[in-house]
């Protein structure tokens, strides 16, 4: 028996294109990799029951039946006002309640975003979420936000993700001073729009940040930073072009390899080697997209994301919960930019 | 002989980073590919003059002994004040005085645009210039504008470069009637900020716009569209991160074969496939950035561009030329948005 207090994850089962059966499976797999993890799935009990016991799956803390389902069509404020018994609502609903430690989904991001910033509200002292991700980097991996909750970023805004993408650096990843980095067009200080150079002025004069400076896009995938500090819109689409990017070497590495006799024996040949690597460069399977700056734990999964999948993003929400993330960013807040 | 018009290039032979040697040796590759082409070089005349003789190259139109070098290190405003002697400016101004019809530089990109456009002037109707560059694709490649010239756009910016990049893809791609994407963070209408809104309502409209709508990041390297059309800051840090990934992916790749002795033995099976892939994938290898929207046509060549690098940035400009590339977008700009 483990000694570690016990976290409850409340499981959005009906989210992603796999149904209830990728979010199992999912909890059955992050299940063996923790300790002391429970479990409350929100949505059709009755497929949730047959599934589970299938499975002989005991970390079970609860199953609510939920009538609702929604999809990634549903607008999300129509999903805030309309679907309050909706498996994600519940979801959502139950962490706010202090039922559970944190939420997993895998449904619509906009609504997700929308149903936990009205229902949690952000934490005090900071004024918008922001949706945060892994990118590997040539070191390891770097922590990007905001990707997409802010089209549109003030001053305030973008130092507030300063403060919890270096909390979540050090919190998260062990790292004792993450240098954060400010996505430019160039690193000169004189680059930019006028948000990221006054970001610059005030992260530069902040004794407890350890700000790297600008950096550029092709920086990021080099590791020059832990934290790659940018506005919603911008880092969507980077995010998104890197994906692409690495679908498309995928594809063309496939088709070289398709060119000639030779190259197709060179490919059997090299197979084990090539399987490793199509996932590993691609950010988009980096799985568990964190909703940070909320009063509650909400990591997203990837739409289509398999079992193996789903567990990640719940590590990163036990990961989040156990290392008291929130309390942290509570106390940061208080340290920084006064 | 051929009978097309002579085209004559100046070249500015003190940018990049490898000197003189590459702009000459692109150039002697350039002008094996097509006819009728003559050259103005501007630098060092002893140093020109004596690698010239060396490799007995023939289609030289002039060179000018200019006495000033700008650095990747000097401020595009004191280029164009204090460096009015310099290889660069002296190209740009063989332009603008009709000696040639184009310049090819590998210098400094903030320097060139600042010159360029001081000394040549948008083409009338155009308010900015753009950035232009090629982008590879699952289907074959797309155009991308604005990369950096413009940080913050407006709604006029921004359906000019859907002219610009319309013309070109015309011109040089010889697409019909080439799809253009606005680059968002969805695809959806009420997605994105104010300028992207206004400016997706005004393409829909247009008849003689193929406009396909929003597309996001990992659409471009699908090929969704032939050209993407973005604001310059979103622009550049897309095609850098695209760049870093691509790099990263490399790395991986070449890391991966050197895992254990199989995997080694994979690599000497598998290397000249993979030799082939490389820069295939990287945009930033598609030499020839395109200054569109002046009164001349201006390409930038990557700062670490070998010969042939250089010489795909003169075919570029070559082609530009032969193609009065600047007339036809004179044309369109009077039939659209009108």
């Amino acid at each position: 028996m483990s000694n570690s207090k016990e976290i409850i994850i409340s499981i959005d089962a009906m989210g992603g294109d796999l149904g209830p059966q990728a979010a199992i499976d999912g909890a059955i797999i992050a299940s063996k990799k923790v300790s002391n993890v429970k479990f409350i799935f929100f949505g059709n009990k009755k497929k949730i029951d047959f599934y589970i016991k299938k499975k002989k799956f005991k970390n079970i803390y609860n199953i609510v039946d939920t009538s609702q389902v929604i999809s990634n069509e549903t607008k999300p404020t129509d999903a805030l006002r309309k679907y309050k018994n909706s498996s994600m609502f519940r979801a959502v609903q139950s962490v706010k309640d202090g039922k559970s430690h944190a939420i997993v989904s895998s449904g619509n991001t906009g609504a997700l975003m929308v149903i936990s910033t009205v229902l949690m509200k952000t934490i005090k002292g900071i004024s918008r979420p922001a949706i945060a991700s892994m990118f590997p980097t040539m070191k390891s991996k770097t922590v990007m936000l905001d990707l997409g909750a802010n089209i549109e970023c003030d001053l305030k805004n973008i130092l507030d993700f300063a403060i919890l993408g270096k909390t979540f650096s050090k919190t998260l990843l062990n790292i004792n001073k993450p240098k954060i980095g400010l996505l430019n067009v160039g690193s000169e200080v004189l680059k930019g729009n006028q948000i990221v150079q006054l970001a610059a002025k005030k992260l530069q004069m902040e004794k407890n940040i350890n700000f790297y400076g600008f950096i550029e896009g092709n920086d990021i995938p080099k590791g020059l930073v832990d934290v790659v500090v940018t506005d919603g819109f911008t880092g969507n689409i980077a995010l998104k072009t890197a994906e692409g990017t690495a679908d498309l070497y995928t594809s063309y590495l496939k088709s070289s390899f398709k060119d000639n006799l030779y190259s197709k024996f060179a490919f059997i040949i090299s197979l084990p080697v090539l399987k490793s690597l199509w996932n590993r460069v691609n950010p988009g399977k980096y799985n568990g997209a964190m909703f940070l700056g909320l009063n509650g734990i909400v990591v997203k999964s990837h739409g289509r994301s398999d079992a193996y999948g789903f567990a990640n993003a719940i590590s990163v929400a036990y990961d989040l919960s156990i290392n008291n993330f929130n309390e942290k960013i509570i106390s940061d807040i208080k340290k920084l930019f006064k």
